[in-house]
């Protein structure tokens, strides 16, 4: 029986042993890396000492940064132990479990480049529909893992509040500048980089170069997006947050998790092709509010993450610890598996009703969600993604201007 | 007469007294903030007890980067005493001279986001025009400084070799991979922020938060970029390398090159209205191999650094000191002025010919492009941005796939 005294520390729950995610938590002496057990943290600074010598070093950081740039030996032998240490009938020497209910989030890492997928069939089906009838996806599709590179400054962890920005939109005589009418979440899975700098990462090595997995939501202003957005994508329409869970669960105990990805109409490119499945069978849960709105299956994503780091890479660019590249919004091929509120209300022309008998198209000031996560573990277990949840604040503060054209 | 004894450093030569760029030397005992004086650079650790204090903190670090965090302040109260300091006719205690043709350029501060805008009026014309032959301006352009997040990672220092990058293009009969057969340049001005995190920026005070001037050279690959951009905007066909001047020119060595930009067809909205000009009146050359292709005129520009990082914070993103943001690619009326290969040779459809009698459309293997551009300065002095170089290398080492279907 372990020492860990929390009814969710069990094999059933998201956070039991099987999961062990890591994050940050803030002590008297500074930040500390932790590990989640159930609704605990565990910090690792003050247990450093048991840890032996080398994974002293990297768990008596503030930051996840030094355990991100240690690399797959490492992580493996840190999770080894952890696993043995929260399994043990007695506390380690300076082991104490903090709540997190009076915890503050910590965005755990220094976020390097962030990279955003369109890795989703039905989500990007779905959205070119939306905005032309008879539209199809564009040929490149499925070729190639699609994406774009948002902002890393205003990557924010889970529990920060979203301004609503403002930008320029379409208006009937020429465009307006106000507040975004259009508020939009995209549900996604993130992957968190690791290990050594590296170039031309081939599929068969992606996993050496990604230390875990965490939750996303890409906050997305769509009237901002489709003035903006021609011809270079979006850019204030996505740059203004995007939320990213607190902790942050190793990419091992998605182990029994991995799934084959659908098949695509014709095979990938030699430098796309997968020796052995990285699709995960992640099951998303969007929260709006009190109301499950969405239950997006992550295992019907076209491309990988294997994939998309390979494709990220194979033109000579460099991944660097910290580097996060995100799946794209999750959407599965049923209505209530859609993971954005342009699909769920297909463009804001048909209305939600959440639990409370209010209507929606798009996010109301005041408005919360958050994102969930689950994966099958091992013997029957469950393996839990950290939420990413924020709440919409109203424009607000010095420098905010009137609407005008 | 100073005590630098170096015939570039003087007013009529673009790295005399008036321009004293930022950069980073290695010393024997590490990388130390240096000022250039024409062809030689001052270290300034060295020198830090002559400047006091609060100075010598800044410039005593291994990069630019707390003298970025310090803000407008200190960078005047530098800027102020290396003058003195250059215009002295004794050398300070500690001062000496490296030729700079024995050092190896450095990259000389954090680059935090990167954003590269599409500001060139002309530039945006003759790509649409390259494109489709009929094509006009997205009525977006003259409303807003269209722009995306490129690749920090990436950013490299002049002089750094450019690996040819391979990647997916359109071939007859669908998509081929293989080393881009269309690799380009894109001559820009980048501007590198500093001082207090911030959003909402106003036009009015962005040059509180823009430290300096650099040039840009955004290496582009057009067959991978052109298959890749729909829907999401450039990604490979950028990401592998953007290069960026080793000296950093103050940017209140620009107090006299400053112009107001070409009109656009209606007024700017509010947030974007300039109440001063902070157009530059820049004039830039491309230098392929031995030849100038072009000679670039900043001053065309239709949207200023000011409007530009106005715009970037508009919607509540922040600015952190190491953000990078770039003009796009500089273009002017004239086919001579045109900043990228794509337009100067109308879309690889004409070629251009060499001082060496060689003929190219876009870049060959071997070949070594420079970028250098001049302002003018006080009292008929000349204001020297530094050189941004590149050679391109081909296509080598593991992890480098055949070309197949």
């Amino acid at each position: 029986m372990s020492w860990i005294d929390d009814p969710a520390f069990t094999a059933d729950q998201p956070f039991g042993p099987q999961t062990l995610p890591y994050g940050v938590v803030e002590l008297d002496d500074g930040p500390s890396v932790a590990v989640r057990v159930g609704e605990h943290a565990l910090p690792l600074r003050p247990v450093a000492a048991s840890l032996g010598e080398r994974l002293a070093e990297v768990v008596s950081a503030g930051s996840l940064d030094p355990l991100l740039a240690a690399g797959r030996p490492v992580w493996s032998e840190l999770r080894a132990r952890l696993i043995e240490l929260v399994g043990a009938s007695a506390a380690p020497a300076g082991g104490r479990l903090l709540p997190l209910d009076r915890q503050r989030p910590v965005l755990p890492f220094t976020v390097g480049d962030y990279v955003d997928f369109y890795s989703s069939r039905h989500h990007a089906e779905n959205a070119t529909r939306i905005f032309r009838p008879n539209g199809v996806l564009p040929p490149n599709w499925t070729h190639q893992p699609i994406g774009y590179h948002g902002r890393s400054g205003t990557v924010v962890v889970s529990g920060t509040p979203v301004v609503r920005p403002s930008g320029q939109r379409r208006g009937e005589s020429g465009p307006v500048f106000g507040p975004t009418t259009a508020l939009d979440i995209e549900a996604e899975v993130g992957f968190v980089c690791g290990g050594p700098v590296a170039r031309r990462v081939p599929v068969s090595a992606a996993a050496e170069h990604v230390f875990g997995v965490a939750l996303v939501n890409d906050w997305s202003a769509r009237d901002i997006q489709a003035w903006e957005s021609q011809p270079l994508g979006p850019f204030l329409g996505k740059s203004f947050a995007t939320s990213i869970s607190a902790w942050i669960t190793p990419l091992e105990a998605f182990a029994v998790a991995r799934v084959a990805p659908p098949a695509l109409p014709h095979p990938p490119m030699d430098y796309l092709a997968e020796d052995q499945p990285w699709g995960l069978d992640l099951t998303l849960a969007v929260r709006w509010n009190d109301t499950v709105v969405a239950t997006p299956p992550f295992a019907e994503m076209s491309w990988t993450f294997a994939q998309q780091l390979a494709h990220l890479t194979v033109n000579g660019a460099t991944v660097r610890p910290g580097d996060l590249f995100a799946s794209g919004t999750v959407s599965g091929p049923e209505p209530r598996q859609r993971g954005c509120l342009l699909e769920l209300t297909w463009g804001g022309r048909e209305q939600l009703t959440l639990a409370d008998g209010t209507t929606r198209t798009y996010l109301a000031d005041g408005d919360t969600v958050v994102i969930t996560a689950t994966a099958p573990g091992e013997d029957g277990s469950v393996v839990g993604l950290a939420e990413v949840s924020g709440t919409v604040l109203p424009v607000h503060g010095p420098g905010d201007h009137p609407e005008r054209r």
